[in-house]
């Protein structure tokens, strides 16, 4: 008979000895084994006529950056005769944002966990001109951008991180999450910790002054949420160390595509179990609102998975205006309710206004079902028919792929 | 009659609608006028053979920097004849950390408060290769540090300002206050704000690669407490809105010299009121212990005189363990009880845990007189016999100076 408590005292401990840091960066083909006309996305497996439109206009993106069609309208037509393989992310140990398409010639972030001999992949970020991807933008500034990662940040990104030695994210994100980052809607502290730690060895590693220029703007000035990807690696990492993990109850990842959110469970390995993507509550940007939203989507769950975003609330007053909590008493009570569903916390994250304990880790199937508490995911907002972010909030998953995969995992293991 | 209430909110006001920002880089003998063999020092007047060892060193230090002694012999035999001037920094609208001697051909950085029409200076930082005069060293690397700053650090920066026009360092703070900094013993956020802001203007603005690399490894790499030249600064710009406004009993300068501590108030001028500097309570790094220490010292308090730094305990998870505060209750028990004894709250620096109320800001003598509570200062520990910081706590100022300050300002304004 399967000792379930046990299993989940090795996920816990799994999660929470985790050390992810960042050792290189290379293309989607090489680092992932993408072969041929094939591309990822965010959450769950979906078909191209079951896609939203984000994610439609990132694969138009992907396709014309690969030259696989010169159009959008033949990328379309590529995508719906099924001249394109789709996968999820997950499938190949990546994570990626929002519509989260990787094609074979995306330049990806890896991150290893050496404690517990793990790796994962995802897209860097987009390009330091807006028009992201991730969005559905499918314009040439996009593939202009997605360009200059592949041709120009990335490569001396790598020269760092081979005279430097890799980068431990696992201190980096501690020391951010002191600063107010749950890391998942609010990176700003680890994103300036990035900056610092690269600035210096950037100038030795880029020749041309211009590029040297435009890479530390792209780090260093625009975007408080460029950490994110690093994040999103290191949690992926830290969770691949619970995939398959033989009777554990413990979600080993979440994601959602914009039409469909689906959940893993570390002890029925790789399936899938599935409902449909919540709309979004949240703040909008001026001149939006809830009409114009899609549902939720993205990979970025696997923030909450490994126990920071909406699970670690309390740590980040600067995200509760972001994503619309009430009030710092409320952050601190989501983040007591978290706890409910978990197995346990990480001492790597500690929470000073709860005296230190650590972040609520190890999400519990059986706690869930039994409580009715779901994963509160921090979120972006997309909006539905445009390439562009419209707000920020907090989704609530469905509890069915809960309840459908405790029914999976007693099948599993009868008795 | 003098109606302090009045004079009081205007204080406060001041004080809050201060929006510091770096405009400069100077020498200070041009930025303050300093000519002849004078040197600017922390805290009250003080003479060469009352300073502390610390102090000495700064002066030794400065001394030879400047060219009018070839050896710490030679300086202190000119020190110990008379023939260099000393005066506080506050005297000239400057702050200078721990020793904070300011020499002539130091360079110093320029704030400047729009708002208020006030300006502060102060100097830069130490050099990038540790050695720091503030703690009273002056061997050779001392004085390479201090001229690769003048000759290399401080003209790039003065470029990138002329291109990039005036850093706002109040919405920085603003900022960094969200992120964890108290700004006075925690600048960590501060510091990757600055980096981030800095980095890519750097490269347009250094021609070599060399002088390049160095700049973004002194200003992104090496200290978390870099920015603090910057706090201290920004302080001083918003404080000196107060100095000298009639019938105010709010505190216009706190600071110390390691023998001495002296606080002005707005309604008595360039007053200074004197009590012995206290042994600073703190953590001590390892090897070390309080009867190694030098007492308080530096102009840093400007830091509480503004409503940060102990004032601001609140806010600043890390700091308490840097300065020894028992708990996150504890800090905010601290930042409550600085409320009791000020005019009001700087609603620029919310506290998340307090409802998002500002920090106490404006400390009232009358106050402080009738309630015995006086302000808590976090600090950084000098060796009382050595170049070294040894240590971080938390000083409580004698109450004499408080009470003297009272009874002036009660003979300045009788009736």
């Amino acid at each position: 008979m399967v000792n379930v408590a046990a299993a989940n005292r090795e996920a816990l401990d799994r999660l929470c000895r985790a050390r992810p840091a960042w050792t290189g960066v290379g293309l989607a083909r090489e680092a992932l084994g993408l072969a041929g006309r094939t591309l990822l996305h965010a959450g769950p497996p979906i078909s191209w006529q079951q896609m939203c439109w984000p994610m439609r206009g990132a694969v138009r993106a992907a396709i014309m950056f690969e030259g696989w069609a010169r159009s959008a309208e033949d990328a379309d037509a590529l995508a719906a005769a099924g001249e394109v393989t789709f996968a999820p992310c997950h499938s190949r140990g990546a994570v990626g944002p929002m519509a989260g398409i990787i094609s074979p010639g995306t330049p990806v972030l890896v991150v290893e966990d050496r404690v517990n001999g793990t790796s994962a992949f995802s897209f860097i970020a987009d390009g330091p001109w807006g028009h992201q991807l991730r969005f559905g933008a499918h314009g040439p500034e996009t593939l202009a951008g997605l360009a200059w990662i592949r041709d120009v940040a990335a490569p001396a990104f790598q020269t760092v991180l081979e005279r430097e030695g890799p980068i431990d994210l696992a201190s980096l994100m501690a020391q951010a999450l002191a600063m107010g980052d749950e890391l998942h809607m609010r990176n700003a502290a680890a994103t300036g910790l990035l900056a610092r730690r690269l600035a210096a060895p950037l100038v030795a590693a880029v020749a041309s002054t211009k590029d040297l220029e435009a890479i530390l703007r792209f780090v260093a000035r625009d975007n408080d949420q460029f950490f994110l990807a690093w994040s999103m690696c290191a949690a992926k990492a830290a969770t691949r160390s619970i995939e398959g993990l033989e009777g554990s109850t413990v979600v080993s990842a979440m994601a959602r595509n914009g039409v469909l959110f689906g959940i893993r469970v570390a002890g029925t390995g790789d399936r899938w179990f599935i409902g449909s993507a919540s709309v979004v509550e949240g703040l909008y940007f001026p001149g939006f609102r809830a009409s114009d939203a899609n549902r939720d989507t993205g990979d970025s769950a696997i923030m909450e998975t490994y126990g920071l975003g909406g699970m670690a609330m309390a740590v980040s007053p600067a995200v509760h205006k972001i994503v619309g909590a009430k009030s710092f008493a409320d952050a601190l009570a989501t983040t007591q309710e978290m706890a409910e569903i978990c197995v346990g916390a990480n001492p790597l994250f500690p929470i000073a206004p709860l005296g230190d304990q650590g972040t609520p880790t190890g999400i519990d199937i059986r706690k869930v079902v039994r409580t009715g508490i779901v994963p509160k995911i921090n979120t972006a907002i997309a909006h539905a028919s445009a390439p562009r972010m419209i707000g920020a909030g907090i989704a609530t998953p469905p509890l069915e792929p809960f309840v459908d995969a405790l029914v999976a995992f007693g099948e599993r293991y009868p008795g």
